[in-house]
């Protein structure tokens, strides 16, 4: 099998490695290529094009930032479908990308896009955003929501099993995307519960991690209280996951609650305060650095 | 040992029920009689007033409901304080209380006052709020939160032990309070998150069990997920906790908060939700019909 990889960033150069270690060849691409360089040390093809990838290869993946690379990357100028297109033209299709899977946390309605162009062009695709962040991609335990066909999965799980320790198809396309954004919406309010927590009971002068030990094991419980209070306690605020992404991703499912009449207030004000904060200057900190807009104390 | 016991509504008459069952007197009062009755018939006695209790026995509890009652069992005409300055005038002190609990969840403030007024009278006091909820106390699983002398709780740790699982001192005179607040505040906004990933996910057409399923296990998992959603997809309203309950305790929260120069958006934000939901006659139902205040489907 020889995949494509479009977007070797931190998290989509440990996944298309773990493909690689898994027997597949490889074509990669990425906009700045010097961070492809490792995979192509490890024997991956450099493709100068998302157009190339396409057209080189049985299965494309793309991991790349925002909706609007997702966008460029399937529907522009040397992108993805371009290349399809004129591979079909001249008539090569012994490599051409039957199988389409966009991994990048994107737009619900863009992943319908995509899907519906794929089945003009006579290809498959899936949606499949992933949780479990840059240590689940290099160790392979990502949670992957797959929206699409069950079998197109059918044809792709083993190579999502080389990437996750979890892949669930949530229905049709758009449905991967669409959970990932109940996840992410469910953490808006678990985030600000716990950050709101932890300033109040800085303010009330309580021992922060006695309150934590104590608030976890009931009805308050979660894992942002498990494994990122004890971060804010020590005052670490590297990323898991940094802030600016989780605004992108806020943004993405304010945008489709909107589209479906649906006016989500605490995700809103959950995602105003993310700004608040990146305009502060941290936009690169972990999601937990949300308690510097609360408490003067952190 | 005799214990007083103010408040025999669902909570308080389990957790009476449970110090009886352990083998101590006991001396009850309730403002509506007729529920301190099938105490009574377990042998308990049944006072005329708050001030009669604390007149005749060794430890008294309360659990009440409002701060107001708080206020009015403790401070108020026929009150607590009253019938242990009058015990002390008249001399009798061989059955008057030595150590008063509140275990109400109540203002912080509230419970340093009680405090400070016991000191005065040569008595102790805990604020012991509780989680956990009807089935905690039936089942004697509480997780008691404990502000006070680390002396004191030491002379009543054997009577929360027959009470709940977790007994925890969490620091000086309102410090249980406090941390039951903390604990509020994270539900707040596991809550919201809860419910509004819910009626996404609705709108969006997924299949809810599925997406529950998918996201509980990673970095959105928290207790109301794994608890409250099945519920909420079911149509099961019915209360662990009420909403009007769950509103008073925010009140306290953001009051506490603004006394100590704290703004809790997403708290204050959370608690007019709830507001809205008590005024569209949700007032006694669980506090996962929040949903019913997001999406029209629900």
């Amino acid at each position: 099998m020889k995949i494509g990889w479009i977007g070797t960033g931190i998290m989509g150069f440990s996944m298309c490695k773990h493909l690689m270690d898994a027997g597949n060849k490889a074509i990669v691409f990425n906009r700045t290529q010097s961070k492809a360089q490792g995979l192509v040390e490890l024997g991956a093809e450099l493709a100068k094009t998302p157009a190339q990838v396409a057209s080189s290869c049985d299965v494309l993946f793309t991991m790349v930032g925002y909706p609007s690379d997702v966008e460029q990357v399937y529907f522009g100028k040397d992108g993805i479908f371009e290349g399809l297109e004129e591979a079909k033209e001249k008539g090569e299709d012994a490599h051409t990308a039957r199988i389409l899977v966009d991994m990048t946390t994107t737009k619900p309605s863009l992943a319908v896009r995509i899907y519906e162009k794929a089945k003009e062009l006579g290809c498959e695709s899936l949606d499949a955003p992933v949780s479990g962040g840059d240590s689940g991609a290099r160790n392979a335990t990502l949670s992957i929501m797959v929206g699409g066909d069950a079998s197109t999965l059918e044809k792709v799980k083993p190579l999502f099993d080389a990437m996750g320790k979890s892949v669930l198809l949530e229905g049709p396309a758009g449905a991967g995307q669409h959970t990932k954004m109940a996840n992410q919406i469910q953490i808006a309010g678990t985030m600000v519960g716990m950050c709101e927590a932890l300033a109040y009971s800085k303010a009330a002068g309580l021992d922060l991690k006695k309150m934590v030990a104590t608030i976890a094991k009931g009805a308050a419980g979660c894992h942002s209280l498990d494994n990122l209070a004890p971060r804010v306690i020590r005052g670490d605020y590297e990323p898991g996951f940094i802030v600016e992404h989780f605004i992108k991703d806020m943004k993405i499912a304010l945008e489709e609650s909107r589209r479906m009449g649906l006016e989500l207030k605490g995700l809103g004000l959950v995602e105003s305060m993310y700004e608040e904060l990146r305009d502060k200057g941290y936009g690169k900190a972990g999601t937990q650095a949300l308690v510097k807009v609360i408490g003067d104390e952190f």
